[in-house]
Parts: structure tokens; sequence; C-alpha cells
């Protein structure tokens, strides 16, 4: 459009940010703070692919590009810090950032062992504030957030079950197991349960059907809550048919249901149809997109987000994972045996 | 969240933007302006009503707040207009912003009359690159995106009609005439449906029922293209049962359809539920934000986006409106009869 | 099953029913009265054609069948007559059955002109009770019925538009026209929205887009009421993605949609997908039963259905078409001009 | 309708039926019988209640009414008898009418236990061929047909899973248990799922959430089958919002959903509304007449219906419901240990 230089701005506050981790999801979040969030700066892009993190760099317009995150997060001109690097990566470099004095908004899982969650929250509970947020991003979603609205409400009456279904497309010959439904895909629903229903759980049943093939079969989940509740739970990455996420919070006097939206109705061929995506990022999209902006908020005001999840949150799906995966193995109901959550955590619920 | 003091950021680039008009829309976008959109500064806030002015700067963290909206025009510190006051003065003040040489986002209509556009018209094709954007958000809009593209695709044939349902809720005792249903609401819909067509209209006929009370009844109108196709149009600003947008493209092989998202279903007292707006910002918050964003980008890049609206497309909404209202008054088929498009906006459109 | 023998049954009270014509809508009539209708016998079958007419009545186990109508109309052991056979025949064959004092079920259209119409509801409306009903099954339907309930409850306040798509998937190469949707087609919806509303249609205007083979493209019609409604009709008979009958009674305070079911949704290679069927007998199975059994009900109380339509529901549709290809070819709106309802049609509607 | 005398039907055979039970259940029957089924005669009703057996008998124009179903059975001017008195009378009544060689029809369950289920069992297959049809009417709902038909065509991939859900309205203060929903209302689910998949089930385990009143809470059930599906079954006695089945068979490349049918979408105070019936009757109306219909033909075909349930099945059902009540009872994953299917229904299966 003509005839309007751009103009220097005046001197701004703004968040400077390293993303560590150039894969698909640090790829999805450079491009959300290099195109939608006012008050911060791609500062850097790290990845230990030198050629990855230049290439997301120039795309997204960073600063800077790096390929040693712990260098990365110490850097005078990075103000907080995106972990989007590979699972086994993140409790480090949580450790790291929250060492370092910096927020950090963590891609889910926190840790790959509950035990090493823990590590994390003993380190943050010593501090006066939080500095982690955890990419638990459906707490950001509008369907999520009309359930939990309902609950309060009280129109619906007392929560008694919630169903969850969560499908994804994997491709052939994935390196995914029905362990791995349960302590990756999985943990998404342990969370927003426990948030939508605001209690914890006592135990886990974990079932699977037989698949024909070599690929790794559903995982059927129930779980119970320390309020009576069960939350059961369907992982099934092999879901062939699209990427497709459902939950239903049935209460004793009526239900809600999730709904995932689509764009467009086609009739064509003797068939009225409604398309499901590849996977989990356009039906997500809008809720990355508010977490992060959340973050932000977070960081800018000094009061961490009341929905957004924490170390602790991390923390309970991590557990209850475990116990599934014991489930699974020994083909029983197991106990879900938590650590006793630190003031820390409680106080800032509290105040939320 | 702890921690993190915000940091001062480097001199970069940014536009800084005047709102006009404090009103309804003039909120949103300051809004959008500044809590979503990077590389934009909310400079003013101007508005007739001093003290909205000043109440909506300081609650989006304007710079500054102003009452004479042709002064804001002129200030050095603003680099770009986004016209939201009433109707009425939008043609005045699209034509000051462009005599001063200022990239402007005027919210529709360009003009109260098709004449008034001409105006706009003539004076912008007479530079080298267009400044005006017009605020026909709903091309910005996922669904209509997806039938442009299934036509694209040509996977559903030529098409051959579109049906459009607009519907509001307006207070009782409201201004709305049968006349504006067809000048102000239906004006979308012209739009929406020569943009994605790419035809413009040769004739239009309107009916309208007879409503019990002494509220504007709805209006259905019957549109003929150039191509053949049948456009037809209801809109329904006593809907009474809430903002309900619908549209459906009849191809020679199929339809598409527009699907108006919600978030959650209700299942009680024996209904399953799904909730309508009171109004349109719920809607088409997305395809604002979209389409805000695509105007800093056209600003920045000094190229105007291949989606948005432009003079042109608001003189061709207002022609038809014309002849509506006169089929309307004089109960018969009128015929749409355009000036030529100026080359200035057929090679834009070649461009694209 | 073992073990029981049929037993002789004594000697009841039956309808013994000629079914006329042994196409499409013959062999479906002929099916219900033989397997779904107590109280009625299949007692011929009769066709033009001696094959096709043994045939059916072989697989329906009719009594005896027939290759002359008029014969069959005066058999003794015939107590009513279901006409079935080829538009063209209907008035003649109609005529003769009310001539022979039986009872007829006439598929839809009573005659191929209204004048011809109005010889039946001449001819009938001299006798004591009427003997026709014409085969609008739409009236049957469950979604209409709810549409027409809602109206007598009020909570959707008074009508203002009816808005109607009629969808069909015709072979390559038809013999249907543009005037064909309006005078064939087209029927249903002219009944079943006088039938609706209750009230007369005044005038209607008729637009057709343009294909772009040498099938035959829709006609989009708009009709006024005696009581100021709009009635808008969409017939589509090359429709090519499925049978699909749609329809919304918008009111002051809100609207009705009629719910094309389908039994089941098909999750399959991202999409999720409901089925149309190929032709309209799925779609109204359950309404031509009804209609049939509320026929025999009729007969054996004396009573006509106060559902059903009648000689002059036929004669309003038919005059409805006429002007609707009137406007087709001369391009304007043509006033609907109809004779005035017989006192004996209007008694029957009263007494209902 | 005037002019049209009834006449008497030549004799012809028609099946005598007397219908036990004049509560809900027998009343549908008996209307079923009377209006929706040539060939059968609505002979006796029977309720041990006289007044409640005469006023259906005349409400439905049935020949006789009596009290006592043994002599009823018994009469010679009955040639097959429909039970569909209290549950706990199902047994006995069934054995009185195979003992006396007369075709039945069982309203479900077969009966209150697994071990009282054998005894119909082991009498009937000392017979040449089947004299019972239990009332698993779903089997005939086209919503599950399309599912089985859907993997007959193997385009879904094997079967993975199938989730049930099944929920009531119960009067407030209802005798309903869990235990009960269990035993009673999944009946529906054990059996449906069972001819779904083809298998049988190898194990069930049972949770149930916590109500905060006294009513009935709603069971979960996960059961594993011969062949390595999950049938997960939610019966909810109390679900207070209405009448609803739902069902999804997940298979290995795609979903199948049963679509619960409504006729009509409200659009009225910010709502877009279908409406849930209060029970069953008008979900499952069209299921129960194709049930009856299928019986009368097999009585007058003397073959088994090959889509209805059998003793058999309904010993399956039962022995599914005792694990899973002890399974409920024990908190832990209970073994279905069923007896070996006698050769007289696997030849039966095998027919079919």
């Amino acid at each position: 459009m003509g005839g309007a230089p751009g103009h220097l701005a005046p001197r701004e506050m703004t968040i400077r940010i390293a993303v560590i981790g150039a894969g698909i999801m640090g790829t999805d979040h450079a491009r959300i703070i290099a195109e939608d969030l006012p008050g911060a700066t791609l500062q850097v892009v790290c990845d230990i692919s030198e050629e990855q993190s230049r290439s997301l760099a120039d795309e997204c317009g960073a600063v800077d590009s790096e390929t040693d995150a712990n260098a990365v997060i110490e850097r005078e001109d990075v103000d907080a810090v995106l972990i989007a690097s590979t699972d086994d990566t993140h409790a480090d470099l949580a450790i790291a950032s929250i060492s370092a004095g910096k927020p950090v908004l963590c891609e889910k899982p926190l840790a790959s062992t509950a035990r090493d969650c823990l590590q994390v929250v003993t380190l943050e509970s010593r501090l006066e504030q939080p500095l982690l947020q955890l990419g638990f991003m459906r707490r950001f979603d509008k369907s999520y957030h009309e359930m939990r609205q309902t609950l309060e409400e009280g129109v619906m009456g007392r929560p008694l079950m919630m169903h969850n279904f969560h499908r994804n497309v994997v491709s052939p010959g994935s390196w995914f197991t029905s362990d791995m439904a349960i302590t990756n895909s999985a943990s998404h629903e342990f969370d927003i349960a426990r948030y939508v229903l605001g209690c914890e759980y006592t135990s886990i049943s974990v079932s699977t059907p037989r698949r024909s093939d070599d690929q790794a079969a559903p995982v059927m989940m129930v779980l119970e809550t320390s309020d009576g509740q069960l939350v059961n739970i369907e992982v099934n990455n092999n879901a062939a048919y699209g990427y497709d996420v459902r939950s239903e919070l049935v209460c004793e006097k009526g239900s809600v249901h999730l709904i995932s939206e689509s764009a467009a109705r086609y009739d064509l061929d003797f068939q009225s149809t409604e398309r499901y995506p590849a996977d989990w990022r356009p039906r997500f999209a809008e809720a990355y997109r508010l977490q992060n902006k959340a973050w932000i908020n977070a960081i800018n005001t000094g009061q961490p987000s009341k929905i957004a999840a924490n170390s602790w949150d991390g923390y309970c799906a991590a557990i209850a994972a475990e116990a599934g995966v014991r489930s699974l193995t020994e083909g029983t109901r197991v106990a879900v045996e938590m650590e006793e959550e630190p003031a820390f955590y409680r106080l800032l619920k509290e105040a939320a």
C-alpha cells in the first residue's frame, strides 16, 4: 500500500524471547511471537541444528540464531524463554531458566518422569513468585472454557463423568507405542479434566483392544477422582481418519459437549461432509495464541495467568500417566499416589 | 509472573495509528491494535465526545486522545488512519486521509451514496498506489475463504446460486428501516457474493413480507449477475432469536455451506442446544483481527492485500444497494447500472 | 419359525384396493398396501403393460392383475382406487373413480392443468362427501408437522417467510425442463407451504440461473401470500449431489427448520460424512405409509383425513404453477388468480 | 370419506395373537398389532388387572380380554403369544408358550437370572425349530443396521472399540438402582454390541461415580470380547435431560456413529435447539414395528428372522449382566464365563 513509510517507534517495553527448538512446535511458537504478540520480540531462535535455527530465525525475523540452549538462556538480551525442544530436554532447560531467574513457557510435558517434574517443582517453590508456565494450551480453548464456566454457573448440577476422546493420525511405522499414548498424548486430557473438574485423580484402570497390524493400539482409561467422579479417556494415535478431540462433561442435570469447529460443509457425491484436520494445529491455533498472549501479559504484570498450568500441574499429569502405564502392564486398577501439594502452589490457586 | 522486568525494546519500525470513532466498532479496532497487532501503535483515539475518546484511549493505552478528526489526520505522529465513526462521515474522512497521503482502513460503507463513493474512487485512482482498504471483514472469514477456494479447485463445478441469510437482533424501537437493511446490513452480502463469485450484478428484485408490529420487516432480494448466477439475500434485522449469518453456494455438481461455529453443545431440559451470539462481534472477531493484520502488512510492504476490499468495491456495494431500494419502492426488478471500472482498480485485480 | 400353522381369519371388514400404475410410485403403494396396511387388501394391480402389472401383482400377492384402468375402476370387487399412473391420466381416472362412487387416493398432480383440476373439483363438489384424497404426502411428514404445530403453539410468533429447497438427482439426458420443475416438482412446495401457513398465494416471481451445460437450470421462486408472507422456493432437479429437501419457517420471534434425517455418520479419510439418498423414497417412506393409513382410516370411518390434501388443494397447486411458468417466460412478477373456493371445500376445512 | 362401505374380506390366513401384559410395552405392542400388522389379529389382551386388560382390548379392538395368562396361552383361538408382562414372569410364560407349541415374542429380559434363561434355552433346544423371538428391538433400528453393514463392507477395517451411551429419565424416587442399570437397562447394549461385533464377552469392569443425592448413579462398564475388542457402556438412568442413546463403532480406519434423529430444529432466545424425547418409545418406534413385522413373517414362513435375538442371546445378555453386578460389588475386573452354545443355536446362526 503506497505512500506510507514506516516510522521509528518510540522506545517501548518489550519482552525479548528466546525460542528453543525449531521443530513443529518451535516453528509455531516463533511465528506467533513474531506475528501476533505485540510487546514481545523474537530475539533468538535456538536449535541443535544450526541450519534449522537459522532458517526459522530468518523466516520470522529473529534478531539472532543459536545452537547452544544453555548459553541462550544466559544471554543478557534474552528476557524470557520458550522451551519447544524434544521432550527429554524440557526439565533441564526449565531448571536452567528458573535458575537464571527468567520466565519460561515450557511445552508439555514438564519432564519425562514424575520424579523429574518434582525437581522443577522443588526448585521453583523456593522462589517468591512462580517462573514457569506449562504449555497445556487446551485451558485456553473456548470449548473447555465453556465447560468450566457451565460448572461455575451451576445449571448442570454437579459433574459425574467426563468422557474424552483424543485421536491422532500418525505416519505409518511411527515410533508411537500404547505406553506413549498414556505418557505423551493423554497428558492433555489428564490436565484438562483436572482443570475443568478441580480435583485430583485417585486411581486409573487402563484397557486396550487388539489391533490386527503392528501399529500401537488405542488405550481406554477410567480414572476416579477425589470427589467421586469418573474421567474416561480414549487415546487413539492411529485413528487414521483425522485429528479429532471430543469431550463431554456429564453432570447430574445435563451434559456439556465440546464442539470441534469446522468452517464449511460440502454436499457432493451423495454425501454431506465436514473435514478433519491432519493434526492438532488448526484445532488449537487460537488456544496457542491466547496462551502465549497470557504468558506475555503475566510477565508484564508480574501476575501469573489464572488459567495457565504451572509446574505442579505438570507433575500431576506425569504421576497419573505413570500409574496408567503400570495399570496397562499389570492389567489392574492402580492407585494414583501423589506427593502433597506444596503450599507455594496451593496459595497461588487460592489467589486465583 | 515474578523476576522478569520488561526491557526497553530496540527502536523498531511501527505504524502509528489514529482510530477515529470510539463507538462499538472503534472500540473493537482500538483493542485489536493495542493487543493483537505487533508493528502497530495505537497513537490517537479520536471521537467527537471528549469523554469517550479519552476513556477508550486510557483503556487501550493510546498515546493521545482528540476530538477533531481532521486535525488528527494531519498530525505528524499519525502514520495511518482507521475510520470507525458514523457512516455519514466516512467519505469525507477518507478523502481527507487520502489527500494527506495516509493509508486508511475505512469501516463500511465507504459513503452514504454511490455518488459519494465515486468521489473517493476518482481521487484515489489518480494516485500511483491505492491508499484505502475497506472494512468488508467477511473476506477474511475462513468459511467464505473455503467457499472461494472450492470454486478455484473446481470440484463443485460452476456456481449457479448463492443463498445468503443475514440476521440481527436490534433493540426495540430501533431506527432501522427496511431501506437500511438494504443499504447498511446487506452491503456485507453484496460485497462477499461479488468477491466469492468474481462477477458483477446486473439486476435486483426486492420483496418484503408484512410484520404484525411496527418493526422493520425483513427483505428478500434476488440479484442476477453478469455471469448468469442468482444471488439471493435475506436480511432480517429483527430476527429476534440471535445474530446468525448463513450462506450456501450452489454449484453444478454440489454445494458449499458456511458453518457458523459454536464452541459447545448443551443437553438440558429435553433439549440439545447451541448458542447464538447477540451481535456480530464474536462471529467475526477473528476476521477483524486478520483484516487489520493484513492492513498493517500492506502498509509495511507497500503491497495492498489481495483479499481486502478497496474503494471500487465500496462503490459496487453502494450501487447495488441503491438499485435495491428502488426495487423495494417500485415493486419491480431494477437494473444495476454501474460506471465502468477505472483501469486503476482493474490493474490492481490483475496483479493480485 | 416352526410349529405355528396360520389360521383362517374370521371374516373381517377389509378395503379391496386397485392400484393403477405399476411404475415406481405404483410399486411403492402396492407394497405398502400389501405389507403395512391392516384392513386393506391389494385386490388388483393395473398397468397398460400386462407384464408389469402381473409382475407387481405376483410380488405383492394381489388377487388379480389387469391392463384396462377404466374396467378395473368398475369392478365389483374393487372398493377403492389408488391412482399412480402417468400424470396425464390422473384427472380422467379420478373422474371415473368419483363417478363410480369409489374413494380414490390420487398421486399428485391432480391434473396437468388448473382447468382440468377444476373439472374434478366441480364433479366432486356436487357429492355429499368428498371421495378424493391427493397424494401430497409431505403433510404426513413429522418435520412439517412440527412446523405447523409450532405455529399453533404461537411461541415463534407470526410467520414471515418460508424458505424451501427441493433438490433432485435426475439421470443425464433427462426430459426435465425448468417449466417442469415448476409444474411437477414444485407442486409439493406449493402445497406444503399453503398447508403450513394456512393461506393462499397472490403473486409469484421466478428467476433462473444459467447452467453451462444443456441440463435444466434450477428455478428460484418468490411467492407472496394473502397474509403478507413470502414463500421462497428453489427447485433444482439437477442438484447432482443427492436428494435433499430443506425448509425453514421464519417467524417474528424465531425459526423452525426441517431436519432431513440420516441414520449414521461416518468418519473416514479426513471427513465426517452423512449420506444423501438418490431419490425421495427413503426420505418420505414413513410419510407415504402414514398417508395411506390415513386414507384407509378415512374410508372406514367415512371421515376424510384432516391432514390430507383434497381436489381443491390440487387446483391451488396447479394455479400457482401456471402463474410460475408465465413468470418464468415473461420475466416479471405474475399475479396468482384463483377461482373462488367452493363452499363444499370451505365447509370441510371448517369441520376439521 | 363418504360412499365406500367396507366389504367382507375373503377368508385369509391371519395369526391370532395374545398380548400378555397391558402396561406401557403391552399397550404399544397391542397398538402395533391392531394398526400396523396385516396378517395378524389382536385376539386376546391379558393382564392381571381385569380393568386394564379390558380397557386395552377395547381401545385396540381385540376379540377378547382375560386375566389368566396361562389359560390364554392354552386357548385354541390363540396362535401366538406376545409376552409384555413384568420381567419376573417372562421365563415362566415363555416356557408355557413353548410347551404349548406356540410361537412367542418375549420382551427382554428373557429371565431374571442367567440360570432361568438356561431353562428356556434347554427346553427350546429340544425342538426342531425355535419358537421364541426375544424383544431386543434395536437390532431392527436402521442406525445399528448401518453399523453392522459397514463392518460387512470392510471399508472401516476391523472394529476396535464400541462406545455406548444409554440415558434415561426416571421419575424421582424411582426404584432403579445401579445394579438394575446393569441387569435391566444395559441388556440392550450387551445384546446389540454382541450382534454388531459378532463375538462374545470375556470380561467386564464396572465403575460408578458418586451422586450428591440418593438417586442411582450411572455405571461405566468396559467389556473385553473374544476377538480383542473393547465395548464401553455408560448407563445413566437419571440422566435428567432426556432419553438419549448414542453409539460409536471405532474401527482401524475410521468410525461409524449412530444418529438419534430429530425432526426439527428451533431457533429461539439465542439458542438453536433440537428436542429429546422423554422415553425410548419415539426413538425406537420404527424398530418395534419392524421387529413385530419380522415376527409375523417368521411365523408365516416358518423361518426365524435372521436379525432377531433368540433365547440364547437372552442368556448371553444375562450372563454379562451378572458378571457386571459382581464387578460393581467387588470393584475388580470379572470374567464372563458362559456355558457352551448349544448346537441348536449355532446351526441357526450358520443357516442365517
